[in-house]
């Protein structure tokens, strides 16, 4: 790593203007969170590999911004050349290089790798000391990565009809409508899930997100999706083309947009003219949704003269290529619309979940009885005495890895199963604190039956990506760890049991899951909820609940999905969160005050809450109601998947507490 | 009306430049929320009497904004002549005359009576349309008010330290810290409370308010008070000379912020000359801060060149004086510390409370006997019949005006009364859902058995502000008025009970008290919580609890003081409000997550909560015991200024509930 910085300050030094510091972002050219190896980039030079950072090299100093989520991981991880930066505590990375870093000082960044938001932010704070943002031609890291992991071609697959539950020209047709309205002619995609969704395809070339490497534009008239055509099969050619949509090179956007913005992007010819056979409502489809037909555009009043751009993803770089006066800065269309689910993905998303609850509950059933035998622990249920240690043998070990390689396991022998929805957070007592958790097999902790163990995962199914977490023990825990896990419970039943009227946003929110925990002092340094795809990402906006800002912009709405997921964490010890996923659903509230029309929750995710954590003299009446209907629903959903051991276990698990 | 209406639109148009629009604020020319008498203006030309509103007045059109307490008032109030603008639903008053006026029209306002903040944020939203905000130099509409009422001379009394708690020397030493620390060499102060509470003076120019009508200005070596001279009493200027603070002629202060802008601003020999004898103590007091001493400035470096104004109060006319550039924009320094009461003032506040409780349940008392007697009412405690509805004698009828004054009678009799701090809300059944309904001697309600009667009112003492709301029935009340009031209360607890974080804002906090309402489909149209002042303004700011932005501009601190008033309000039938006062307070948290300190509240108000209305089996075991302890503390306050058989009533009234 120390190489790493040397020979980037060299680079930085031989750049023209010469560089008095490089950002390095966590983020690919499409803005992820998750990102394939090769483009690991902040990972590579810094050695941090959490999901959320961004690295800052100076021509003396190295540092690394990142969240809550990662302070205790990042100082672990980090190397001595590099300053840990708490987000939060610490300056944010504008303020630092404004007031650090010299007068008239060239700050470079690749500029594929930057938001239009982020860098006119930055370009604000830079001006006081006439700093520069420099955009790099090439990415300098690069240049110096070695044994950077090459490309890989992985298939672009169609996603069905059955699973997506809208058409490609019907979605189409919505987003021109919202062209129209906002005067513009076309608008530039790079976020790889709302291509995904919008041309209803999926990929392979972001581990745990089922999305392809691309970008796309949309006019009034033609499509075009930038990809590397060798991934693109015939089938795919025909789903997309059907649609009329061209199929261009990655890399062709660049130029792509110079022409959108001179109005001079026309698709060629040929699209129309492919053997694609289309049957007469496939035709009048068409047609009515304004695709090009016969090579002349049917927009020819020219009010419409705007290029839309989403300044939150949109990379700096295609912006800079547009006529700023001519810009439409706003949040993508597709944002809210894939966030708001249609009615065949609820379902398929409610599907998904009960296999995946089927999964948790024979991995919880698995895990007690390998405690029970391997270890000598009290088990799942009982918690009469305390563990006595034996010594295990060597193959009878569970680590961190073992274990969620066997949940894996039983995810995989569901039903329409692609593959995990992130890295699996399989983490035993002090780990558990380490709120994304990352168990690496060579060195791992062992699972112990005096130690809370906590385990955060999902998985990819055709009909919905899921994302749930339990925290369990199987020993004797202590009246403490009963009494902080009692109060995670009591804020995820505050927030998945509130109604709230339309217009509500996560911002508000939030804090009915933290006050159960405030009462004590305690507190969790991360959001409490996102939205998730229907088979793609895990994390998925644009709304969240959170105390961040971001949660005010947009307000909870039916047929969304967010998960409900307070936590409480004490550095060195354990770890505790929980986690299901909700539907936003109109409430059937009593009376409609204000005619605003009210809302509330659908849990859709089902596995036990593990009683014997659980101080029920804490529990108000209320939620103690809650909690038995809860664990009931559970029995009767997750029975058709379950044997008849694992349904006894379940029945044992979920009988009511009382009051 | 009419005739106002006509004289104003000549008025309009013989200005120079002609006036396409005149906007008249409900706000005096110190952005105050009460105003006296003559400074009514907007309730002269629209006829509206609430405390909050805007009126325009274009050519053809006449137009009401006011705020979700208000639409119902503003209904039966406004003529046909007028149109309400209902803030929050419909286009903010900005938005509306960018859209609505034509292009380059001219937009009339007295300069005096809009803030920095207001008048800018205009300004932009006219600039689209090239419209212009024109600043009169009179104030058009006192030019039509023949029977404007007359400045009052009412004479400004010394606020003692006994009560003020912390001295003019003090506080004028903090605000010099602050002005060095911000590079300002003058602060501009228009707010009246903040003018009062610096100087430690009190006047009664505004009714419910103990302020005096005044401007200050404190540079790094002098203070100036602005006053009409007719008020200042020989002691009175003995108290502010010897802090060094000038007093000028009220008008002065327009010539004195050019001379401020220049730097040219000077105190007057004479007021070290002043026959003021003073202590060592004093003198060393007043050179320690800064204080001019032999008329030369003690800060001759030059660097501070700032002048300090509130854009969010200071008079849009005083801004246009200074020079933009030097002119450093940032809420006053007093609005916090003002609202951080001093240890001395907390004091008060609960002394003041705990007396203003005691003559809350005299009131209830005298009440409770009072519709048993004349009404034939089952009364407080009983709901066992309907009331038996006969007629009753013209000298036994209690009105919303005869009942309140009664209670202002109880309030009247108690030590340090110096009036009440708002007009009393006395109201009766549909009235109870005006939220801020001010019954008239000639037209209110009679009080009625059948009906909720909902009473909101306040008192000023030297040693603190009151502000409580009960809500009562004499009869018996329907199942779903007590469903509501519970919800009501249970918002109410949920809110006084919260422990949460330092940092934590009351736009956090205000969904607490909305939850429980929400869960029926219910909710409020009014913010939960506001500050109150020690012997000063019922309302203040700068922090709030309440869902609109602002609420998030100060997080709550130890020491504010802070009101918790859910409420539901059915048009035409009833109103439930529920108020205490609360001071922040640090919390005894079991553990101090992230080391930022927990807050709570202390309830400071004391009344009982009518048991007959509550329904206990919705409250849980926690709101429960929050009750029953709230009660007998309520017992154990009031004793001691109530007589046995007010002790008797309180006794019942107070009794634990079980669960």
């Amino acid at each position: 790593m120390a190489d790493t910085l040397s020979a980037l300050r060299s680079l930085m030094a031989s750049h023209s203007p010469p560089l008095d510091a490089l950002v390095v972002p966590s983020e690919d050219y499409h803005q992820s969170e998750y990102v394939s190896a090769r483009d690991k980039r902040r990972e590579f030079v810094s050695g941090f590999t959490g999901s959320a950072g961004l690295a800052l090299i100076t021509k003396k100093e190295a540092l690394l911004w990142t969240d809550g989520r990662y302070f205790l991981q990042a100082t672990q991880e980090l190397s001595d050349q590099w300053k840990l930066m708490r987000i939060g505590e610490d300056p944010a990375v504008d303020i630092w290089m404004a007031d650090n870093l010299p007068k008239d000082a060239s700050i470079g960044i690749d500029p594929w790798s930057i938001s239009i938001d982020t860098a006119q932010r930055w370009e604000r704070a830079f001006a006081v000391k006439q700093q520069k943002l420099v955009q790099t031609t090439k990415n300098l890291v690069d240049e110096v990565w070695i044994n950077r992991p090459p490309a890989e071609i992985n298939a672009v697959i169609v996603h069905p009809l059955e699973f997506a539950g809208r058409s490609v020209a019907d979605k189409l047709k919505f987003l021109r409508e919202k062209l129209r309205l906002e005067k513009a002619r076309g608008i530039i995609f790079t976020v790889l899930d709302e291509v995904a969704w919008l041309y209803n395809i999926r990929g392979s070339d972001v581990a745990y997100c089922p999305v392809v490497h691309a970008f796309a534009i949309v006019t009034l008239n033609s499509a075009f999706f930038y990809v590397d055509k060798r991934k693109v099969s015939a089938e795919v050619k025909t789903h997309l083309e059907g649609n009329g949509i061209e199929i261009r090179e990655y890399t062709a956007v660049s130029s792509d947009v110079v022409l959108l913005a001179v109005d001079e992007l026309d698709a060629v010819s040929t699209v129309r003219g492919t053997s694609i056979e289309l049957t007469e409502e496939e035709s009048k489809t068409l047609s009515e949704t304004g695709v090009r037909v016969n090579g002349s555009s049917q927009e020819e009043d020219g009010s419409n003269d705007l290029i839309w751009a989403d300044p939150g993803s949109c990379c700096y770089v295609l912006y800079s290529k547009l006529n700023p006066h001519k810009v439409h800065l706003q949040q993508s269309p597709v944002a809210l619309a894939k966030a708001l689910k249609n009615p065949v993905e609820l379902e398929g998303l409610r599907k998904a979940h009960i296999r995946d609850g089927a999964a948790v509950v024979q991995y919880l059933v698995w895990l007690d009885e390998k405690m029970k035998d391997n270890y000598g622990a009290s088990g799942y249920f009982m918690e009469g005495y305390e563990v006595n240690k034996e010594k295990h043998l060597k193959s009878l070990k569970l680590t961190e890895v073992t274990a969620s390689d066997k949940l894996e396991g039983f995810r995989a022998s569901k039903e329409n199963f692609r593959g995990l929805s992130f890295p699996t957070i399989s983490s035993v007592g002090p780990n558990a604190a380490i709120i994304h958790y990352g168990p690496q097999a060579e060195t791992c902790a062992e699972l112990d039956p005096d130690k809370i163990y906590l385990f955060d995962s999902g998985a990819q199914y055709l009909d919905g990506t899921t994302d749930i977490t339990r925290t369990v023990h199987f020993g004797k825990p202590s009246t403490h760890e009963k009494a902080c896990y009692t109060a995670v419970l009591k804020g995820h039943i505050a927030l998945g049991n509130a109604k709230f009227p339309n217009g509500t946003n996560g911002h508000a929110l939030d804090i009915l899951a933290r006050v159960p925990l405030w009462k004590d002092g305690l507190d969790y340094r991360h959001g409490t909820g996102h939205g998730i795809g229907s088979y793609l990402n895990v994390h998925e906006g644009p709304h969240l609940i959170s105390f961040r800002p971001q949660a005010r912009n947009v307000p909870l709405q039916a047929s969304m999905t967010v998960t409900d997921e307070p936590g409480y964490y004490e550095d060195g010890k354990f770890g505790i969160r929980l986690e299901n996923v909700l539907i936003v659903k109109e409430a059937d509230t009593k009376f409609n005050f204000g005619d605003k029309g009210y809302l509330s929750f659908e849990h859709i995710t089902w596995a036990p809450f593990q009683k014997k954590l659980i101080d029920p003299s804490v529990l108000s009446p209320d939620e103690i109601d809650w909690l038995n209907s809860y664990h009931s629903k559970c029995r009767d959903m997750l029975a058709p998947y379950l044997n008849d051991a694992e349904n006894e276990w379940l029945k044992k698990a979920t009988e009511p507490i009382s009051v």
